[in-house]
């Protein structure tokens, strides 16, 4: 197979791979793997299909992870060339998946063919973890694996997620972390009722409208050095039942936090309810821990990173916590340091997805420079 | 036709007259009208009939006013017996429209009967205003029907409504008055976003929900000595995609007003707009106006009805202006007094609507003794 970003690119681009449909592009990356001395394990759980491949059987090991799923295009006639047809123009890369993540995917595997070719017998291991389920429900994706080798004490040492972490150019921003998500489900109950007799009922409406106020002003804490300060946004409200004269007997809302290493999600459950509590509702509340917040400090991972963007690009990156999940949150509580650098995000999960082309090729190289400084 | 309250109130609840469908009623009632001397005019608007009986030529004019329309059964199988098969079960007459309001038809009928019999040169006129809009869009009904004559400069003196306005015993409570209605439809506009992202978003929710209190905390009048004070109560909120990591663009709210006397319907808006205004929210809002508020304190209508439950009943009414609209509020506005009296309320629009044989009979010698005092 061809050791060309662009070609390992568009070849990952043409494959239809929504959610959590692989659609062959794991196979064709073990395909490439196999003949760089690779050890293919394949994982499937349910509705989705991962790969677990490594070279070599000492520690340190050094993980490549990411997904080969890509969200739905959304309308095809808004697109300038069809998503699952990778397409260049202008020096740009258009398809689905172009920047989250196909993109890094093939960026990944020419580094590690380039750095295999020059090193045959490097150090320690290098691993890919690849799943068709991140951009899904994320059961049935590298949480799953992850419990596979934790089971079998296989560790990984330092993992490097391809998410598309750039936000102007190549490698300006590196995520070392990210925030924790805790999401709330609140029922508030009143007394149903005709809007003509209100001293029969009771408005969940009117009984919280002040302690969603409190809510949404209060301060959760003040970030620190790496992560912004927690915050909270109500997501969906819903009361009434579309007639006009009744007064509802419960309100809906849907809550979430996004929250730094200051505070845990036991900390804000509490003062939730102790709001809630105040303002004397009554109330029933479901909580689902999205994803615990996981930060790399330090170490050498994010020191190997940090330079190799430097040589690479010929500029300094940034460390970030900002943004949304990414699956580092299954990853980092093993023990590993985890840092997330890919392309610009810009583009994702919009119409249009698209990277520079000249991108893929520096990030192939800034992944070489990593595995340069970490495995010889 | 037989002169019978109950046989007159099963016939018109064994037709299935749900709203706008008149299924025969009013036909019923003009054949039991017609041999006393009454005109029959019908007057179908759109999907609507309404009828307008007339016995006399001259003033003053004394009118019942009332609907054939019922609300949908609900759940048959819920329902003790068929609910447009009239049944009588330990005294009580069972289905859909007994009470609200084929039971006070039937008594209307028999009253004009039976006064007519004993006076058939009474003074002034007996009219009948009749319609199969009250319970839907009420648009072509009785408004309708009111329209009609004051173009042709015909006025009702006194309107009896047969709305059940009883709580507890027959005649325990007169309607003499409505509070208004008028309904807002608030649009309150944010930035959609991402809820990892929530600096480039502007939550509806979170703004508006300091505003949203004040309204729902604001005293807008004292009420008076007949109308309690102006109630606000939000009927429908809703903001969110429904997916939990989406910032809402915007939150949708529903409320209604039930005000006095004491404030306009104009006043109310100027109030909710600088609440809104002070917490500085972007927003849509459209108003309807369902109903102006009407009252008749004192007067004829009222004296001769407070007379006529005494001496019926044994017992005082007591005058009332709480509750839901009703069609006085289109007969109010053309200078008639207008009062409601009719059975107790506690069953309608419920599974299993019924009303006390014994309060049909009453309720027909209240009406005759009202029309005795009003036109002999």
């Amino acid at each position: 197979m061809q050791n060309d970003v662009l070609a390992l690119a568009k070849a990952l681009i043409n494959r239809d791979s929504v959610t959590p449909d692989d659609a062959g592009c794991q196979p064709m990356m073990a395909e490439f793997l196999k003949p760089l001395g690779f050890n293919i394990e394949t994982l499937p759980f349910e509705d989705t299909l991962n790969m677990w491949a490594r070279k070599g059987h000492q520690g340190p090991v050094f993980c490549f992870a990411g997904h080969t799923d890509v969200v739905p295009p959304g309308p095809l006639e808004k697109w300038i060339s069809p998503p699952f047809k990778a397409t260049e123009k202008d020096g740009l890369l258009y398809g689905r998946g172009a920047a989250d993540m196909k993109g890094s995917l093939a960026a990944m595997l020419v580094a590690t063919h380039n750095f295999v070719q020059k090193h045959p017998d490097h150090k320690g291991s290098i691993a890919f973890l690849i799943t068709s389920d991140e951009e899904g429900p994320f059961i049935n994706g590298t949480t799953r694996v992850v419990d596979t080798l934790e089971a079998r004490n296989e560790k990984m040492d330092w993992c490097l997620v391809g998410e598309p972490s750039s936000t102007d150019k190549l490698g300006d921003v590196v995520k070392n972390g990210r925030r924790g998500s805790l999401t709330g489900f609140l029922t508030v109950k009143g007394v149903q009722g005709h809007v003509a007799y209100p001293h029969l009922a009771e408005n969940p409406v009117h009984t919280s409208a002040a302690a969603l106020d409190e809510l949404a002003r209060t301060h959760w804490d003040e970030g620190n050095e790496f992560f912004p300060p927690t915050s909270f946004q109500i997501s969906n409200i819903n009361g009434g039942t579309g007639a006009g004269n009744v007064i509802p007997g419960e309100l809906e809302v849907q809550f979430n936090f996004r929250f730094s290493t200051e505070v845990t999600a036991e900390q804000l459950k509490q003062r939730v309810m102790g709001i809630l509590d105040t303002h004397q509702l009554n109330y029933d509340l479901d909580w689902l821990l999205n994803g615990q917040p996981f930060l790399t400090a330090e170490g050498e991972l994010v020191s190997a990173t940090r330079a190799a963007i430097t040589e690479t690009c010929g500029y300094d990156t940034e460390l970030s916590t900002a943004g949304g999940t990414s699956d580092g949150r299954f990853i980092a509580p093993t023990g590993a340091q985890v840092v997330e650098l890919g392309p610009v995000n810009a583009s994702i999960h919009k119409i249009n997805e698209h990277v520079r082309i000249e991108d893929l090729r520096l990030l192939a190289k800034a992944y070489e420079s990593i595995l340069e400084k970490l495995l010889t």
